[in-house]
């Protein structure tokens, strides 16, 4: 079987038992303090408690061609997005930045000034949401890529007293399902950028979400001081992730399609396909995150970026269906992005 | 400037000087927590205070047709090395692995088969010498490369109650220079491979060298217990990376050519070679450490495989240099592998 047969998901599937019956747990060399892992392949991030707490480590590249092409991003922008879907997921997880390591593989004819303008990125990113490149690796690639690890530390103490930890395997049927932001933003700048347009005031909303996110850090933060348990980060798209989220607690999701948050700004651009690009468009970085009604409403008061309720949790028989205002259901194009399927800069 | 013309070292210095140029230490949301580096980008791998003690996190990738070849590598190896390359940085700074993510850039037309076999060779180098796989990434890419990010952590205590952690810039005059076992065998290895010769008894030893390295974790720990400061691992070369470790000393070296340790089977297959080999080849994953003669010397009766003494730590102004018996220097083709100007697949 070839990769491009597997697909993506499969893929992780694959590896994950792989490593699950080789025990890559690994020999015990460190005696009592051995990590633990708490929520591993799968997750926005690997979870583990180790010496000090709670700790989450993950990573995430960006291919050219594949995940960004030079003549679309800026350089200072490309190393913003680097680090920001990383924070992303730190996020996603209710923990906060510590360091990251920065792995480059560079064709020889990229221009060292574009990479000095990217770190400068990476560092504006750094020093907006926490955290800080502490080392990396530098290869020669006929490809250009970049990959981040970024290690992250559980800030806020649970009802056990551990580390409180958002994981996409907490949902509970009743909870309500929400999502902080608005959606499709970022898939919007990507089709107008492909498009070879020019953003202008109507369109500079999706630009900056596309090629400039801004992760929930703080917003995760307040999700896990309030208790919700169940959360990830929408890179994939809404109805993909919250299809992924259902899988990983044993649950179904009826979504309302028309509470989904669209911006105007999307809604104008797109009149046709704002619900679509809302529902399965990919790279969003907004919180996706699920809890009984009255916790969710709690949190809406108490965060800092709007927060909108979509739906319910509810049977895993009924799957994840997304329905209009007659209660009939919309195609919404399931299965978010495979990257081996399409990307987008397609292949 | 393009990267070609700035070389590799270059390069990371002057990413290094851009994040601390702009204050890439980021925002301190965790207050009292904020993690304090000790030593950065450089080193084997960054090093800080964190919660429960003093970690390390490092990061190592390989690329399809720079760093190994399909056709010359087993899966099962490749992912022995793919891990052992980074628990070589881990063990370097006397440290013990925790956790690890691995990021794959897959081309779709890679069989899945292959990888998951890669995968039994990572939860291998785990079971044999510590941590763990805990996540990943997948990604589409036209070049299939791998990238493992690992944490580790300081297992023994240094005299001030901190984690006691080896560094390249600790060398003092008047120290000895040692290694861990034979140098030049994983070149050799190489070379013997990309001549298509097939492996038997007297280069067997070759091939597992440059293949299926070994990482010195346990000798890393009893260089940290024994008082050793300065170390690092031999990834591009002796020379090259003794030259990195006086540079960030601040130090000389001189090194007699003829105690450099090389197998006999070096010696044997490139008689004419070996000595260059071992003072330039990459890839040996020893420890390179230097320290009080005494210390060395109890350090090599505790430690689990061979120790030799290769030279003495001097004076910046002497440079570094291997001498013959006769007190000559030797040209051992001065400065290491650096990935943009050679690489072992040649370009």
């Amino acid at each position: 079987m070839l990769v491009r047969d597997a697909g993506e998901f499969r893929l992780i599937e694959l590896l994950a038992e792989t490593l699950a019956a080789e025990g890559a747990e690994g020999q015990d060399f460190t005696g009592t303090d051995a990590p633990k892992p708490l929520a591993g392949i799968g997750d926005d991030a690997a979870v583990w408690e180790g010496e000090g707490g709670t700790r989450v480590l993950t990573t995430d590249a960006m291919v050219e061609g594949v995940h960004f092409e030079l003549g679309l991003t800026r350089w200072r922008d490309l190393g913003w997005k680097a680090m920001a879907v990383n924070l992303s997921d730190v996020a996603a997880m209710g923990c906060l930045p510590t360091c990251s390591v920065v792995t480059l593989g560079l064709r020889g004819n990229l221009p060292v000034e574009g990479l000095v303008d990217m770190y400068r990125g990476m560092a504006e990113a750094c020093r907006s949401h926490g955290g800080r490149v502490v080392g990396g690796d530098v290869v020669r690639s006929p490809v250009f890529f970049l990959s981040v690890a970024m290690e992250g530390q559980a800030n806020i103490k649970g009802p056990d007293g551990g580390g409180a930890i958002l994981a996409r395997g907490a949902a509970e049927i009743g909870d309500v399902i929400a999502v902080t932001g608005s959606l499709g933003d970022s898939a919007g700048g990507l089709r107008v950028a492909l498009a070879g347009e020019r953003f202008d005031d109507s369109t500079g909303r999706l630009h900056t979400a596309h090629f400039r996110p801004e992760p929930r850090l703080v917003a995760g933060q307040e999700l896990a001081r309030a208790g919700i348990r169940a959360a990830m980060d929408i890179s994939d798209g809404l109805v993909g992730d919250l299809t992924k989220l259902c899988e990983a607690s044993g649950v179904g999701a009826a979504v309302r399609g028309d509470d989904v948050p669209a911006s105007q700004e999307l809604r104008r651009r797109f009149p046709d396909e704002w619900l679509s690009l809302a529902l399965t468009g990919g790279e969003n970085y907004e919180l996706l995150f699920t809890g009984r009604e009255e916790t969710v409403r709690g949190v809406s008061e108490s965060i800092d970026v709007p927060v909108t309720t979509i739906g319910e949790i509810v049977e895993a028989t009924h799957g994840v269906r997304v329905m209009d205002v007659k209660g009939d259901t919309v195609d919404a194009e399931r299965g978010g992005w495979d990257h081996f399927v399409k990307g987008p800069a397609g292949e």
